[in-house]
């Protein structure tokens, strides 16, 4: 069973001032995505460098997901530390997953180059920052998803079938 | 009152050789587009590391400049050492500011792609390299200035407005 | 004369299991593209960071080549470490590149996102990963070797003509 960790960062939300949105938006978009079977893993936690750190670490080597979203904390105020703590954990970079939601994101709202997103390896688990605004969550997942199922494949991540009337996944023939 | 610093990078400029160009080109810009008050700083440096990193830090720390637009130095040639020199002096990078420009500048000479402009964060200071000729400077402004207003604000630098008419300045209602 | 390095990087093409055709679909380009003389220098190696490092320092310092593609390796399997090698042994890197040729693979498929595709410069040396895949080899080099003759010339290579029916390379006037 594939395992998707969802990974909401926000010091409103853990404290539970505020409903998590970006979370349930996460998963509705996966939801109608995703045909295969798979689980969701939810975690909600503070902003904060060591706390998205400590749970990201905890998640893909503990809870063992195959791909885990983060939502929040990846903007330029002093408390947005989603990024760094995610390159603090990775051991390779996929540059092409936040210029591709950048771009896409251009295209709604000028402010979408302020997001500092990325994705990134950890073992055969792919992390990728998505944005804490719930509209800005599913054209960030409309923009890449198509090239997930093919990536998990690529480090030995569980294998996922996606709805190609939602998201068309590619894979190369043979694959 | 909100302070910018124009830093122009340039052996020729600084050694009067040459007139400086970019750093009129921005002011220029800047005065057409910002509607609230605010005072340049400008300075003329020699390229080089060191010389860069020491002029963007007396800016920052002792100018005390909300933003700081730099103008050359950004190309391949060993003496083009601004993006080092500001990796060197930001807590921070914003990946999207370079990606933006490059973009934008792609639409109107190939080699766009050999400029490798950065952007980031000094304490509540944001710092973005321009290009050095004065005709790409307007199309790296008009490319991402809609955002830079939203990110001082986010960063506690001074607010600023824009006039609507040059560019577009974007903040979600109620910031 | 102008040299150029084409190191292709696959397992299975080291061991002569499989016909390198990344290495000459570069060539091919290149014969068509470039219409001044030049000398192309070729190597086939397997993957992995040291095997990819090595090749890269003997195709730089000892064959002094001008320009260095490499093709193979770029992806996110474990194996793929061509853009990690390439890191290690550049002054600096080049953004706009791997954006570049990115953004172009885009538009004809979506994992294109993938390719962790990274240029630089090591002394005066302009080294770009290609795709491993022969007709992605084409897309990339369409999207961004206008660029690369006035590169070269910046940090001192050799100086290369294209076929304007090709690729129009742009040198700003008096370069």
């Amino acid at each position: 069973m594939v395992r998707i960790g969802i990974l909401t960062v926000s010091d409103r939300a853990a404290r539970g001032e505020y409903a998590d949105l970006g979370g349930p938006a996460i998963i509705d978009w996966l939801t109608s995505a995703i045909t295969s079977p798979w689980q969701p893993v939810r975690r909600i936690i503070p902003d904060g460098f060591d706390s998205v750190r400590d749970a990201l670490i905890a998640m893909c080597d503990n809870d063992k997901v195959d791909l885990l979203l983060t939502t929040g904390g990846t903007g330029p105020s002093p408390r947005d530390c989603t990024p760094e703590a995610t390159e603090s954990v990775i051991g390779r970079v996929m540059p092409g997953f936040g210029e591709a939601m950048r771009l896409a994101s251009l295209q709604h709202v000028p402010t979408a180059i302020l997001s500092r997103q990325l994705a990134g390896l950890r073992g055969n688990c792919l992390i990728i920052n998505m944005p804490g605004k719930p509209s800005s969550v599913a054209v960030c997942l409309n923009a890449v998803f198509a090239a997930v199922p093919y990536c998990m494949d690529l480090i030995g991540a569980g294998r996922i079938q996606t709805d190609s009337a939602v998201i068309a996944a590619f894979r190369p023939k043979g694959a």
